[in-house]
């Protein structure tokens, strides 16, 4: 690890506005020279899947769970007012009419401004998601010991 | 910035019982010494939102966003148990047979020990709510750099 | 406090899914050598509570706040998925499929590891809770000047 001033955020949460607010921090970590590391946990997985179906995963208890659950940052709903996709596509709505920049775009932003990915190989096991699932963006796939070395050296820790 | 230790919060929720939480955090950290700092925003924003309604906002969807989540202190809802109201009429009761102090009273207590408010002007673009929406304790507007200035020199920084 | 790297852990869910993450934070800090302190406050106190009901509290709206309240690691709802159950039995047969431990076995392993459980007396006032509510393995009962305490001297501090 380098000499700049670090910072991590746990990406627990799979819902878009959480995400949207992990990535404005990271990238504003970045760009005022911080080396800034997320953790993908969790429904926070969700996030860094790819967009397309058909995801293999073994046993049919894992294959509902990941139907259920297939992420990618196009598929995130909100915490809040979902409304059957409603208050998702309004909020999209109203982010384009600001030219304030969606999930997907502000994902190509922190990874050009060197944001690394970490999805937590921990909760991937337990719900049977295999690194091919993840878009090639993610730099790597580690445990808590990771986050923790990361973290114990960090300015700025946040749990999303 | 001072010689005192920090603390900021950012508050990304606005439920009544994590805006308790919050406020009481803060509230801890102002008399034993610290100087904290609390960042408003997405729906944490409904949490220093006056509570009269009328806010005018342009658009179609911008008036329905910000009807569905007029905000002030008095109409938080609970983050479990809402019951359509129930839950969280049943929490202040519980609050007052304590004489344990209500979002408002903690709001005003945090102001009087000096905690600091700051509105998130990037989640206010976007969701179209203008300054005027605020209370008055708010003490600035202000992005992302500002919150990191902030976190990067503090003791202790949360997300909640 | 001693000389060794500290972390805190705030609590505040009482979701099993988000538990079993605090726990595994908590568990890797304390394997790698750090002093870690859980914070429980909230929801966060149900994951906390013994698992056996009859939980005496006073006055009606208590009552009825711990009846459908009632904790203890065995009963925690998932952040999502719920389903009637459905999701929470799915997850935990995924976790026992892969070895992943439980809620329980995960409290258990922090306690062995030395973490610390702190329980927050300012939320078991508020919603009438009593200290025999909480298993024993709870080792201290302490509000939010106690946890800055913790807190400004610690490298990670987490909100959960």
């Amino acid at each position: 690890m380098g000499d700049k001033e670090k910072m991590t955020i746990i990406v627990f949460s799979g819902e878009m506005d959480k995400a949207i607010s992990a990535f404005n921090l990271a990238i504003g970590g970045a760009t005022s020279g911080m080396e800034v590391a997320m953790f993908f946990t969790f429904w926070g997985l969700n996030v860094i899947k790819k967009n397309e179906g058909g995801i293999k995963s073994k046993g049919i208890m894992r294959k509902m769970l990941n139907l259920m659950n297939r992420g990618g940052a196009k598929r995130l709903p909100l915490s809040k007012f979902h409304m059957l996709g409603l208050g998702k596509r309004m909020m999209k709505k109203l982010m384009k009419d600001v030219n304030s920049p969606q999930v997907e775009e502000l994902m190509a932003l922190a990874k050009e401004f060197g944001v690394k990915f970490i999805a937590c190989t921990n909760t991937m096991g337990m719900m049977g998601i295999s690194k091919d699932a993840f878009i090639p963006e993610v730099d790597s796939f580690a445990g808590v010991a990771t986050y923790l070395a990361h973290a114990r050296e960090s300015k700025i820790n946040l749990f999303i």
